[in-house]
């Protein structure tokens, strides 16, 4: 797994049980998955030498990131590795406007789009708030502006010209909230699909997540999931492929799409039969995928940011007093006001006290007693 | 963690979501957790110097087996290293006379016993079949001879005798089935049970666990749980504690008892919302305790033991492909022949269908399409 963050980490365990041998290419030992994994090379994901010398001997190459140049993943396909997902369904993870073009040259709903070069584009494009996009290298919240107004967007233009930052402008949806797919598919062609999820977040950065979607209609619940595998199919993806959504009165439209293991899909190592780290594996081994079936009525997962205090641990013994029955997911990182450093998931039956505990245990682990 | 088996293993995975570092000792860097820990140490438990290097700058010394001798655990914790369990516990697992010994002496049902150093000893000890013992060392059914007669006891009593290995003669229970008791206690003295359980051995090996036991009158449950924690409060055990029973027509009798994760809990990874691996490193970290309640009805774990044939690859890819909702683990350890290799768990609401699932895959997983 290319990539030494948080989401290689918890594929590691995946991989334990399924007697899988992980290798990981981190840009340091001190990350977050290369702490808990025994092959680990340090090396740059954006240099063809190094993803070479790291793919040598390696049965399949998959990433917990989507920042791998394509040219050198089709590098290393020709070389004869599999990479999965491979260059092509990949681009659609990397190319906002790749993707754009693709889905709805495919009829799948997505909002309505141009790419931008100046802000008489943005004026062209004729709708306001108006939502201007990096087409590659965003992520969690980072390469996106919502823009009330005609100058507001020329300041943005202005500064991506400079930095040589291609756009996309896009009509500022009016959602009813934000829902999330996620499936996997093998090079066999099998598909699974989890329940559809509901997403909230604060700060353009995923908060918490919420399994299944509180409310939603089980047709619309099942239209998203074949939306989903459809676009899995129809892009060769090989793994897991996360299908953001906004729910609309009209029905869903498709936000952005991720192929690996996502934040949104957390909730699974405690709430679904076979996590997605175990799924994502299984996928781009070509092993029979796994049961989605979930383990409980309700499961929230809330992200963990780090707060102003650096040592955590008594509020981390706090949390396990608390609620002995609240999962805590550590990713090894030292805590930094505002970063992502773990999560918690609460499971049950009944959803509001479900939600409550799953942000209790994120905000105190934050924020200390208030 | 002291050696690098398949429980150090699985407790690299609660490591990882807790956030805490685990470094192993293991005799080689091939070893089944070697394989999956950064921080490996490569020595042999039973030198004090390797124990003492290993134990620099670690927080915490716990094992994944009894077989590091009580006088370098003494040294150890002289030196300020806190060992969980303590030496002064572990006795009582590394010795079944001392545990045998103290556990009447605290009024705990167990078999009738004495310590026997000739023939003429287990003769006077007058029941036949007489059930002998080596008072240290045994595990997996090896150190335990049943014998049917005089000729058979002198028989072992001879080479015992030639090897230096003391003897232990028990009666032999007729027990209706075998029970255990999981339990954890930490250092502040908080203790947390898990559902008692029934385990099936064949040939000495543990082979099926079903959780529950089922048909246990839940006030025969409750006290085998709280006789199990009983134990671990009088005996000072932090960390798990594990005790085999005997369920007879009068109640239960203690054979064995194991401080450290134990076979007969691997069903707690996918059935209990706290794993015991997780439960194990939150009680010698002295965290709070975390919630032992079943995800499901029925959890049944069998183990996976090596056939004839090495690649089971094939075999692997039937049983995800059979039953997508099986678990498998696997040690990464080669295929032996009745070598404990991994195990598999099913999770259900009908207990014949569960056990039948949990039955197939570990029986085709061995032997094949028979």
């Amino acid at each position: 797994m290319v990539g030494g963050g948080q989401l290689a980490r918890m594929t590691q365990q995946a991989a334990i049980s399924l007697g899988v041998t992980l290798r990981v290419l981190s840009d340091s030992m001190h990350a977050s998955a290369a702490r808990v994994v025994s092959d680990v090379r340090v090396g740059d994901h954006e240099s063809l030498d190094d993803l070479r010398t790291f793919a040598k001997d390696s049965d399949v190459v998959t990433f917990d990131h989507e920042h791998v140049p394509g040219e050198h993943i089709r590098a290393l396909e020709e070389a004869g590795t599999p990479c999965r997902p491979g260059s092509a369904a990949l681009l659609h993870a990397q190319d906002k406007r790749v993707m754009r073009e693709r889905l709805s040259g495919l009829g799948v709903p997505v909002p309505r789009f141009a790419p931008v070069a100046t802000a008489a584009d943005v004026e062209a494009f004729g709708a306001w708030p108006v939502v201007l996009k990096a087409v590659r290298g965003g992520y969690d919240g980072k390469g996106v502006w919502v823009c009330e107004n005609p100058a507001e967007a020329r300041a943005v233009v202005e500064r991506a010209t400079g930095e040589g930052i291609a756009l996309l402008a896009e009509e500022h949806v009016p959602f009813r909230r934000e829902l999330a797919a996620l499936v996997a598919r093998s090079p066999y062609g099998q598909g699974a699909a989890y329940p559809i999820v509901e997403t909230v977040q604060r700060d353009g950065i995923c908060h918490e997540v919420i399994a299944p979607a509180p409310g939603l209609h089980p047709d619309r619940a099942e239209e998203a999931q074949r939306l989903a595998l459809d676009i899995a199919a129809r892009l060769g993806v090989t793994g897991l492929l996360a299908v953001e959504l906004f729910e609309t009165d009209e029905g869903v439209l498709v936000n952005e799409l991720a192929m690996r293991p996502h934040n949104s899909g957390h909730w699974t190592i405690e709430g679904s039969r076979t996590s997605q780290f175990e799924q994502h594996l299984r996928a781009v081994l070509d092993l029979p995928l796994g049961d989605t079936r979930p383990t409980a009525p309700y499961a929230v997962m809330a992200n963990v940011l780090g707060g102003d205090e650096t040592d955590i641990y008594p509020r981390y013994i706090h949390v396990m007093a608390h609620d002995p029955g609240v999962k805590v997911h550590f990713y090894g990182k030292e805590v930094r006001p505002g970063r992502k450093i773990g999560h918690v998931t609460a499971l049950g039956d009944d959803l509001d006290d479900v939600r409550e505990r799953a942000r209790h245990a994120a905000d105190y682990l934050r924020n200390g007693p208030r």
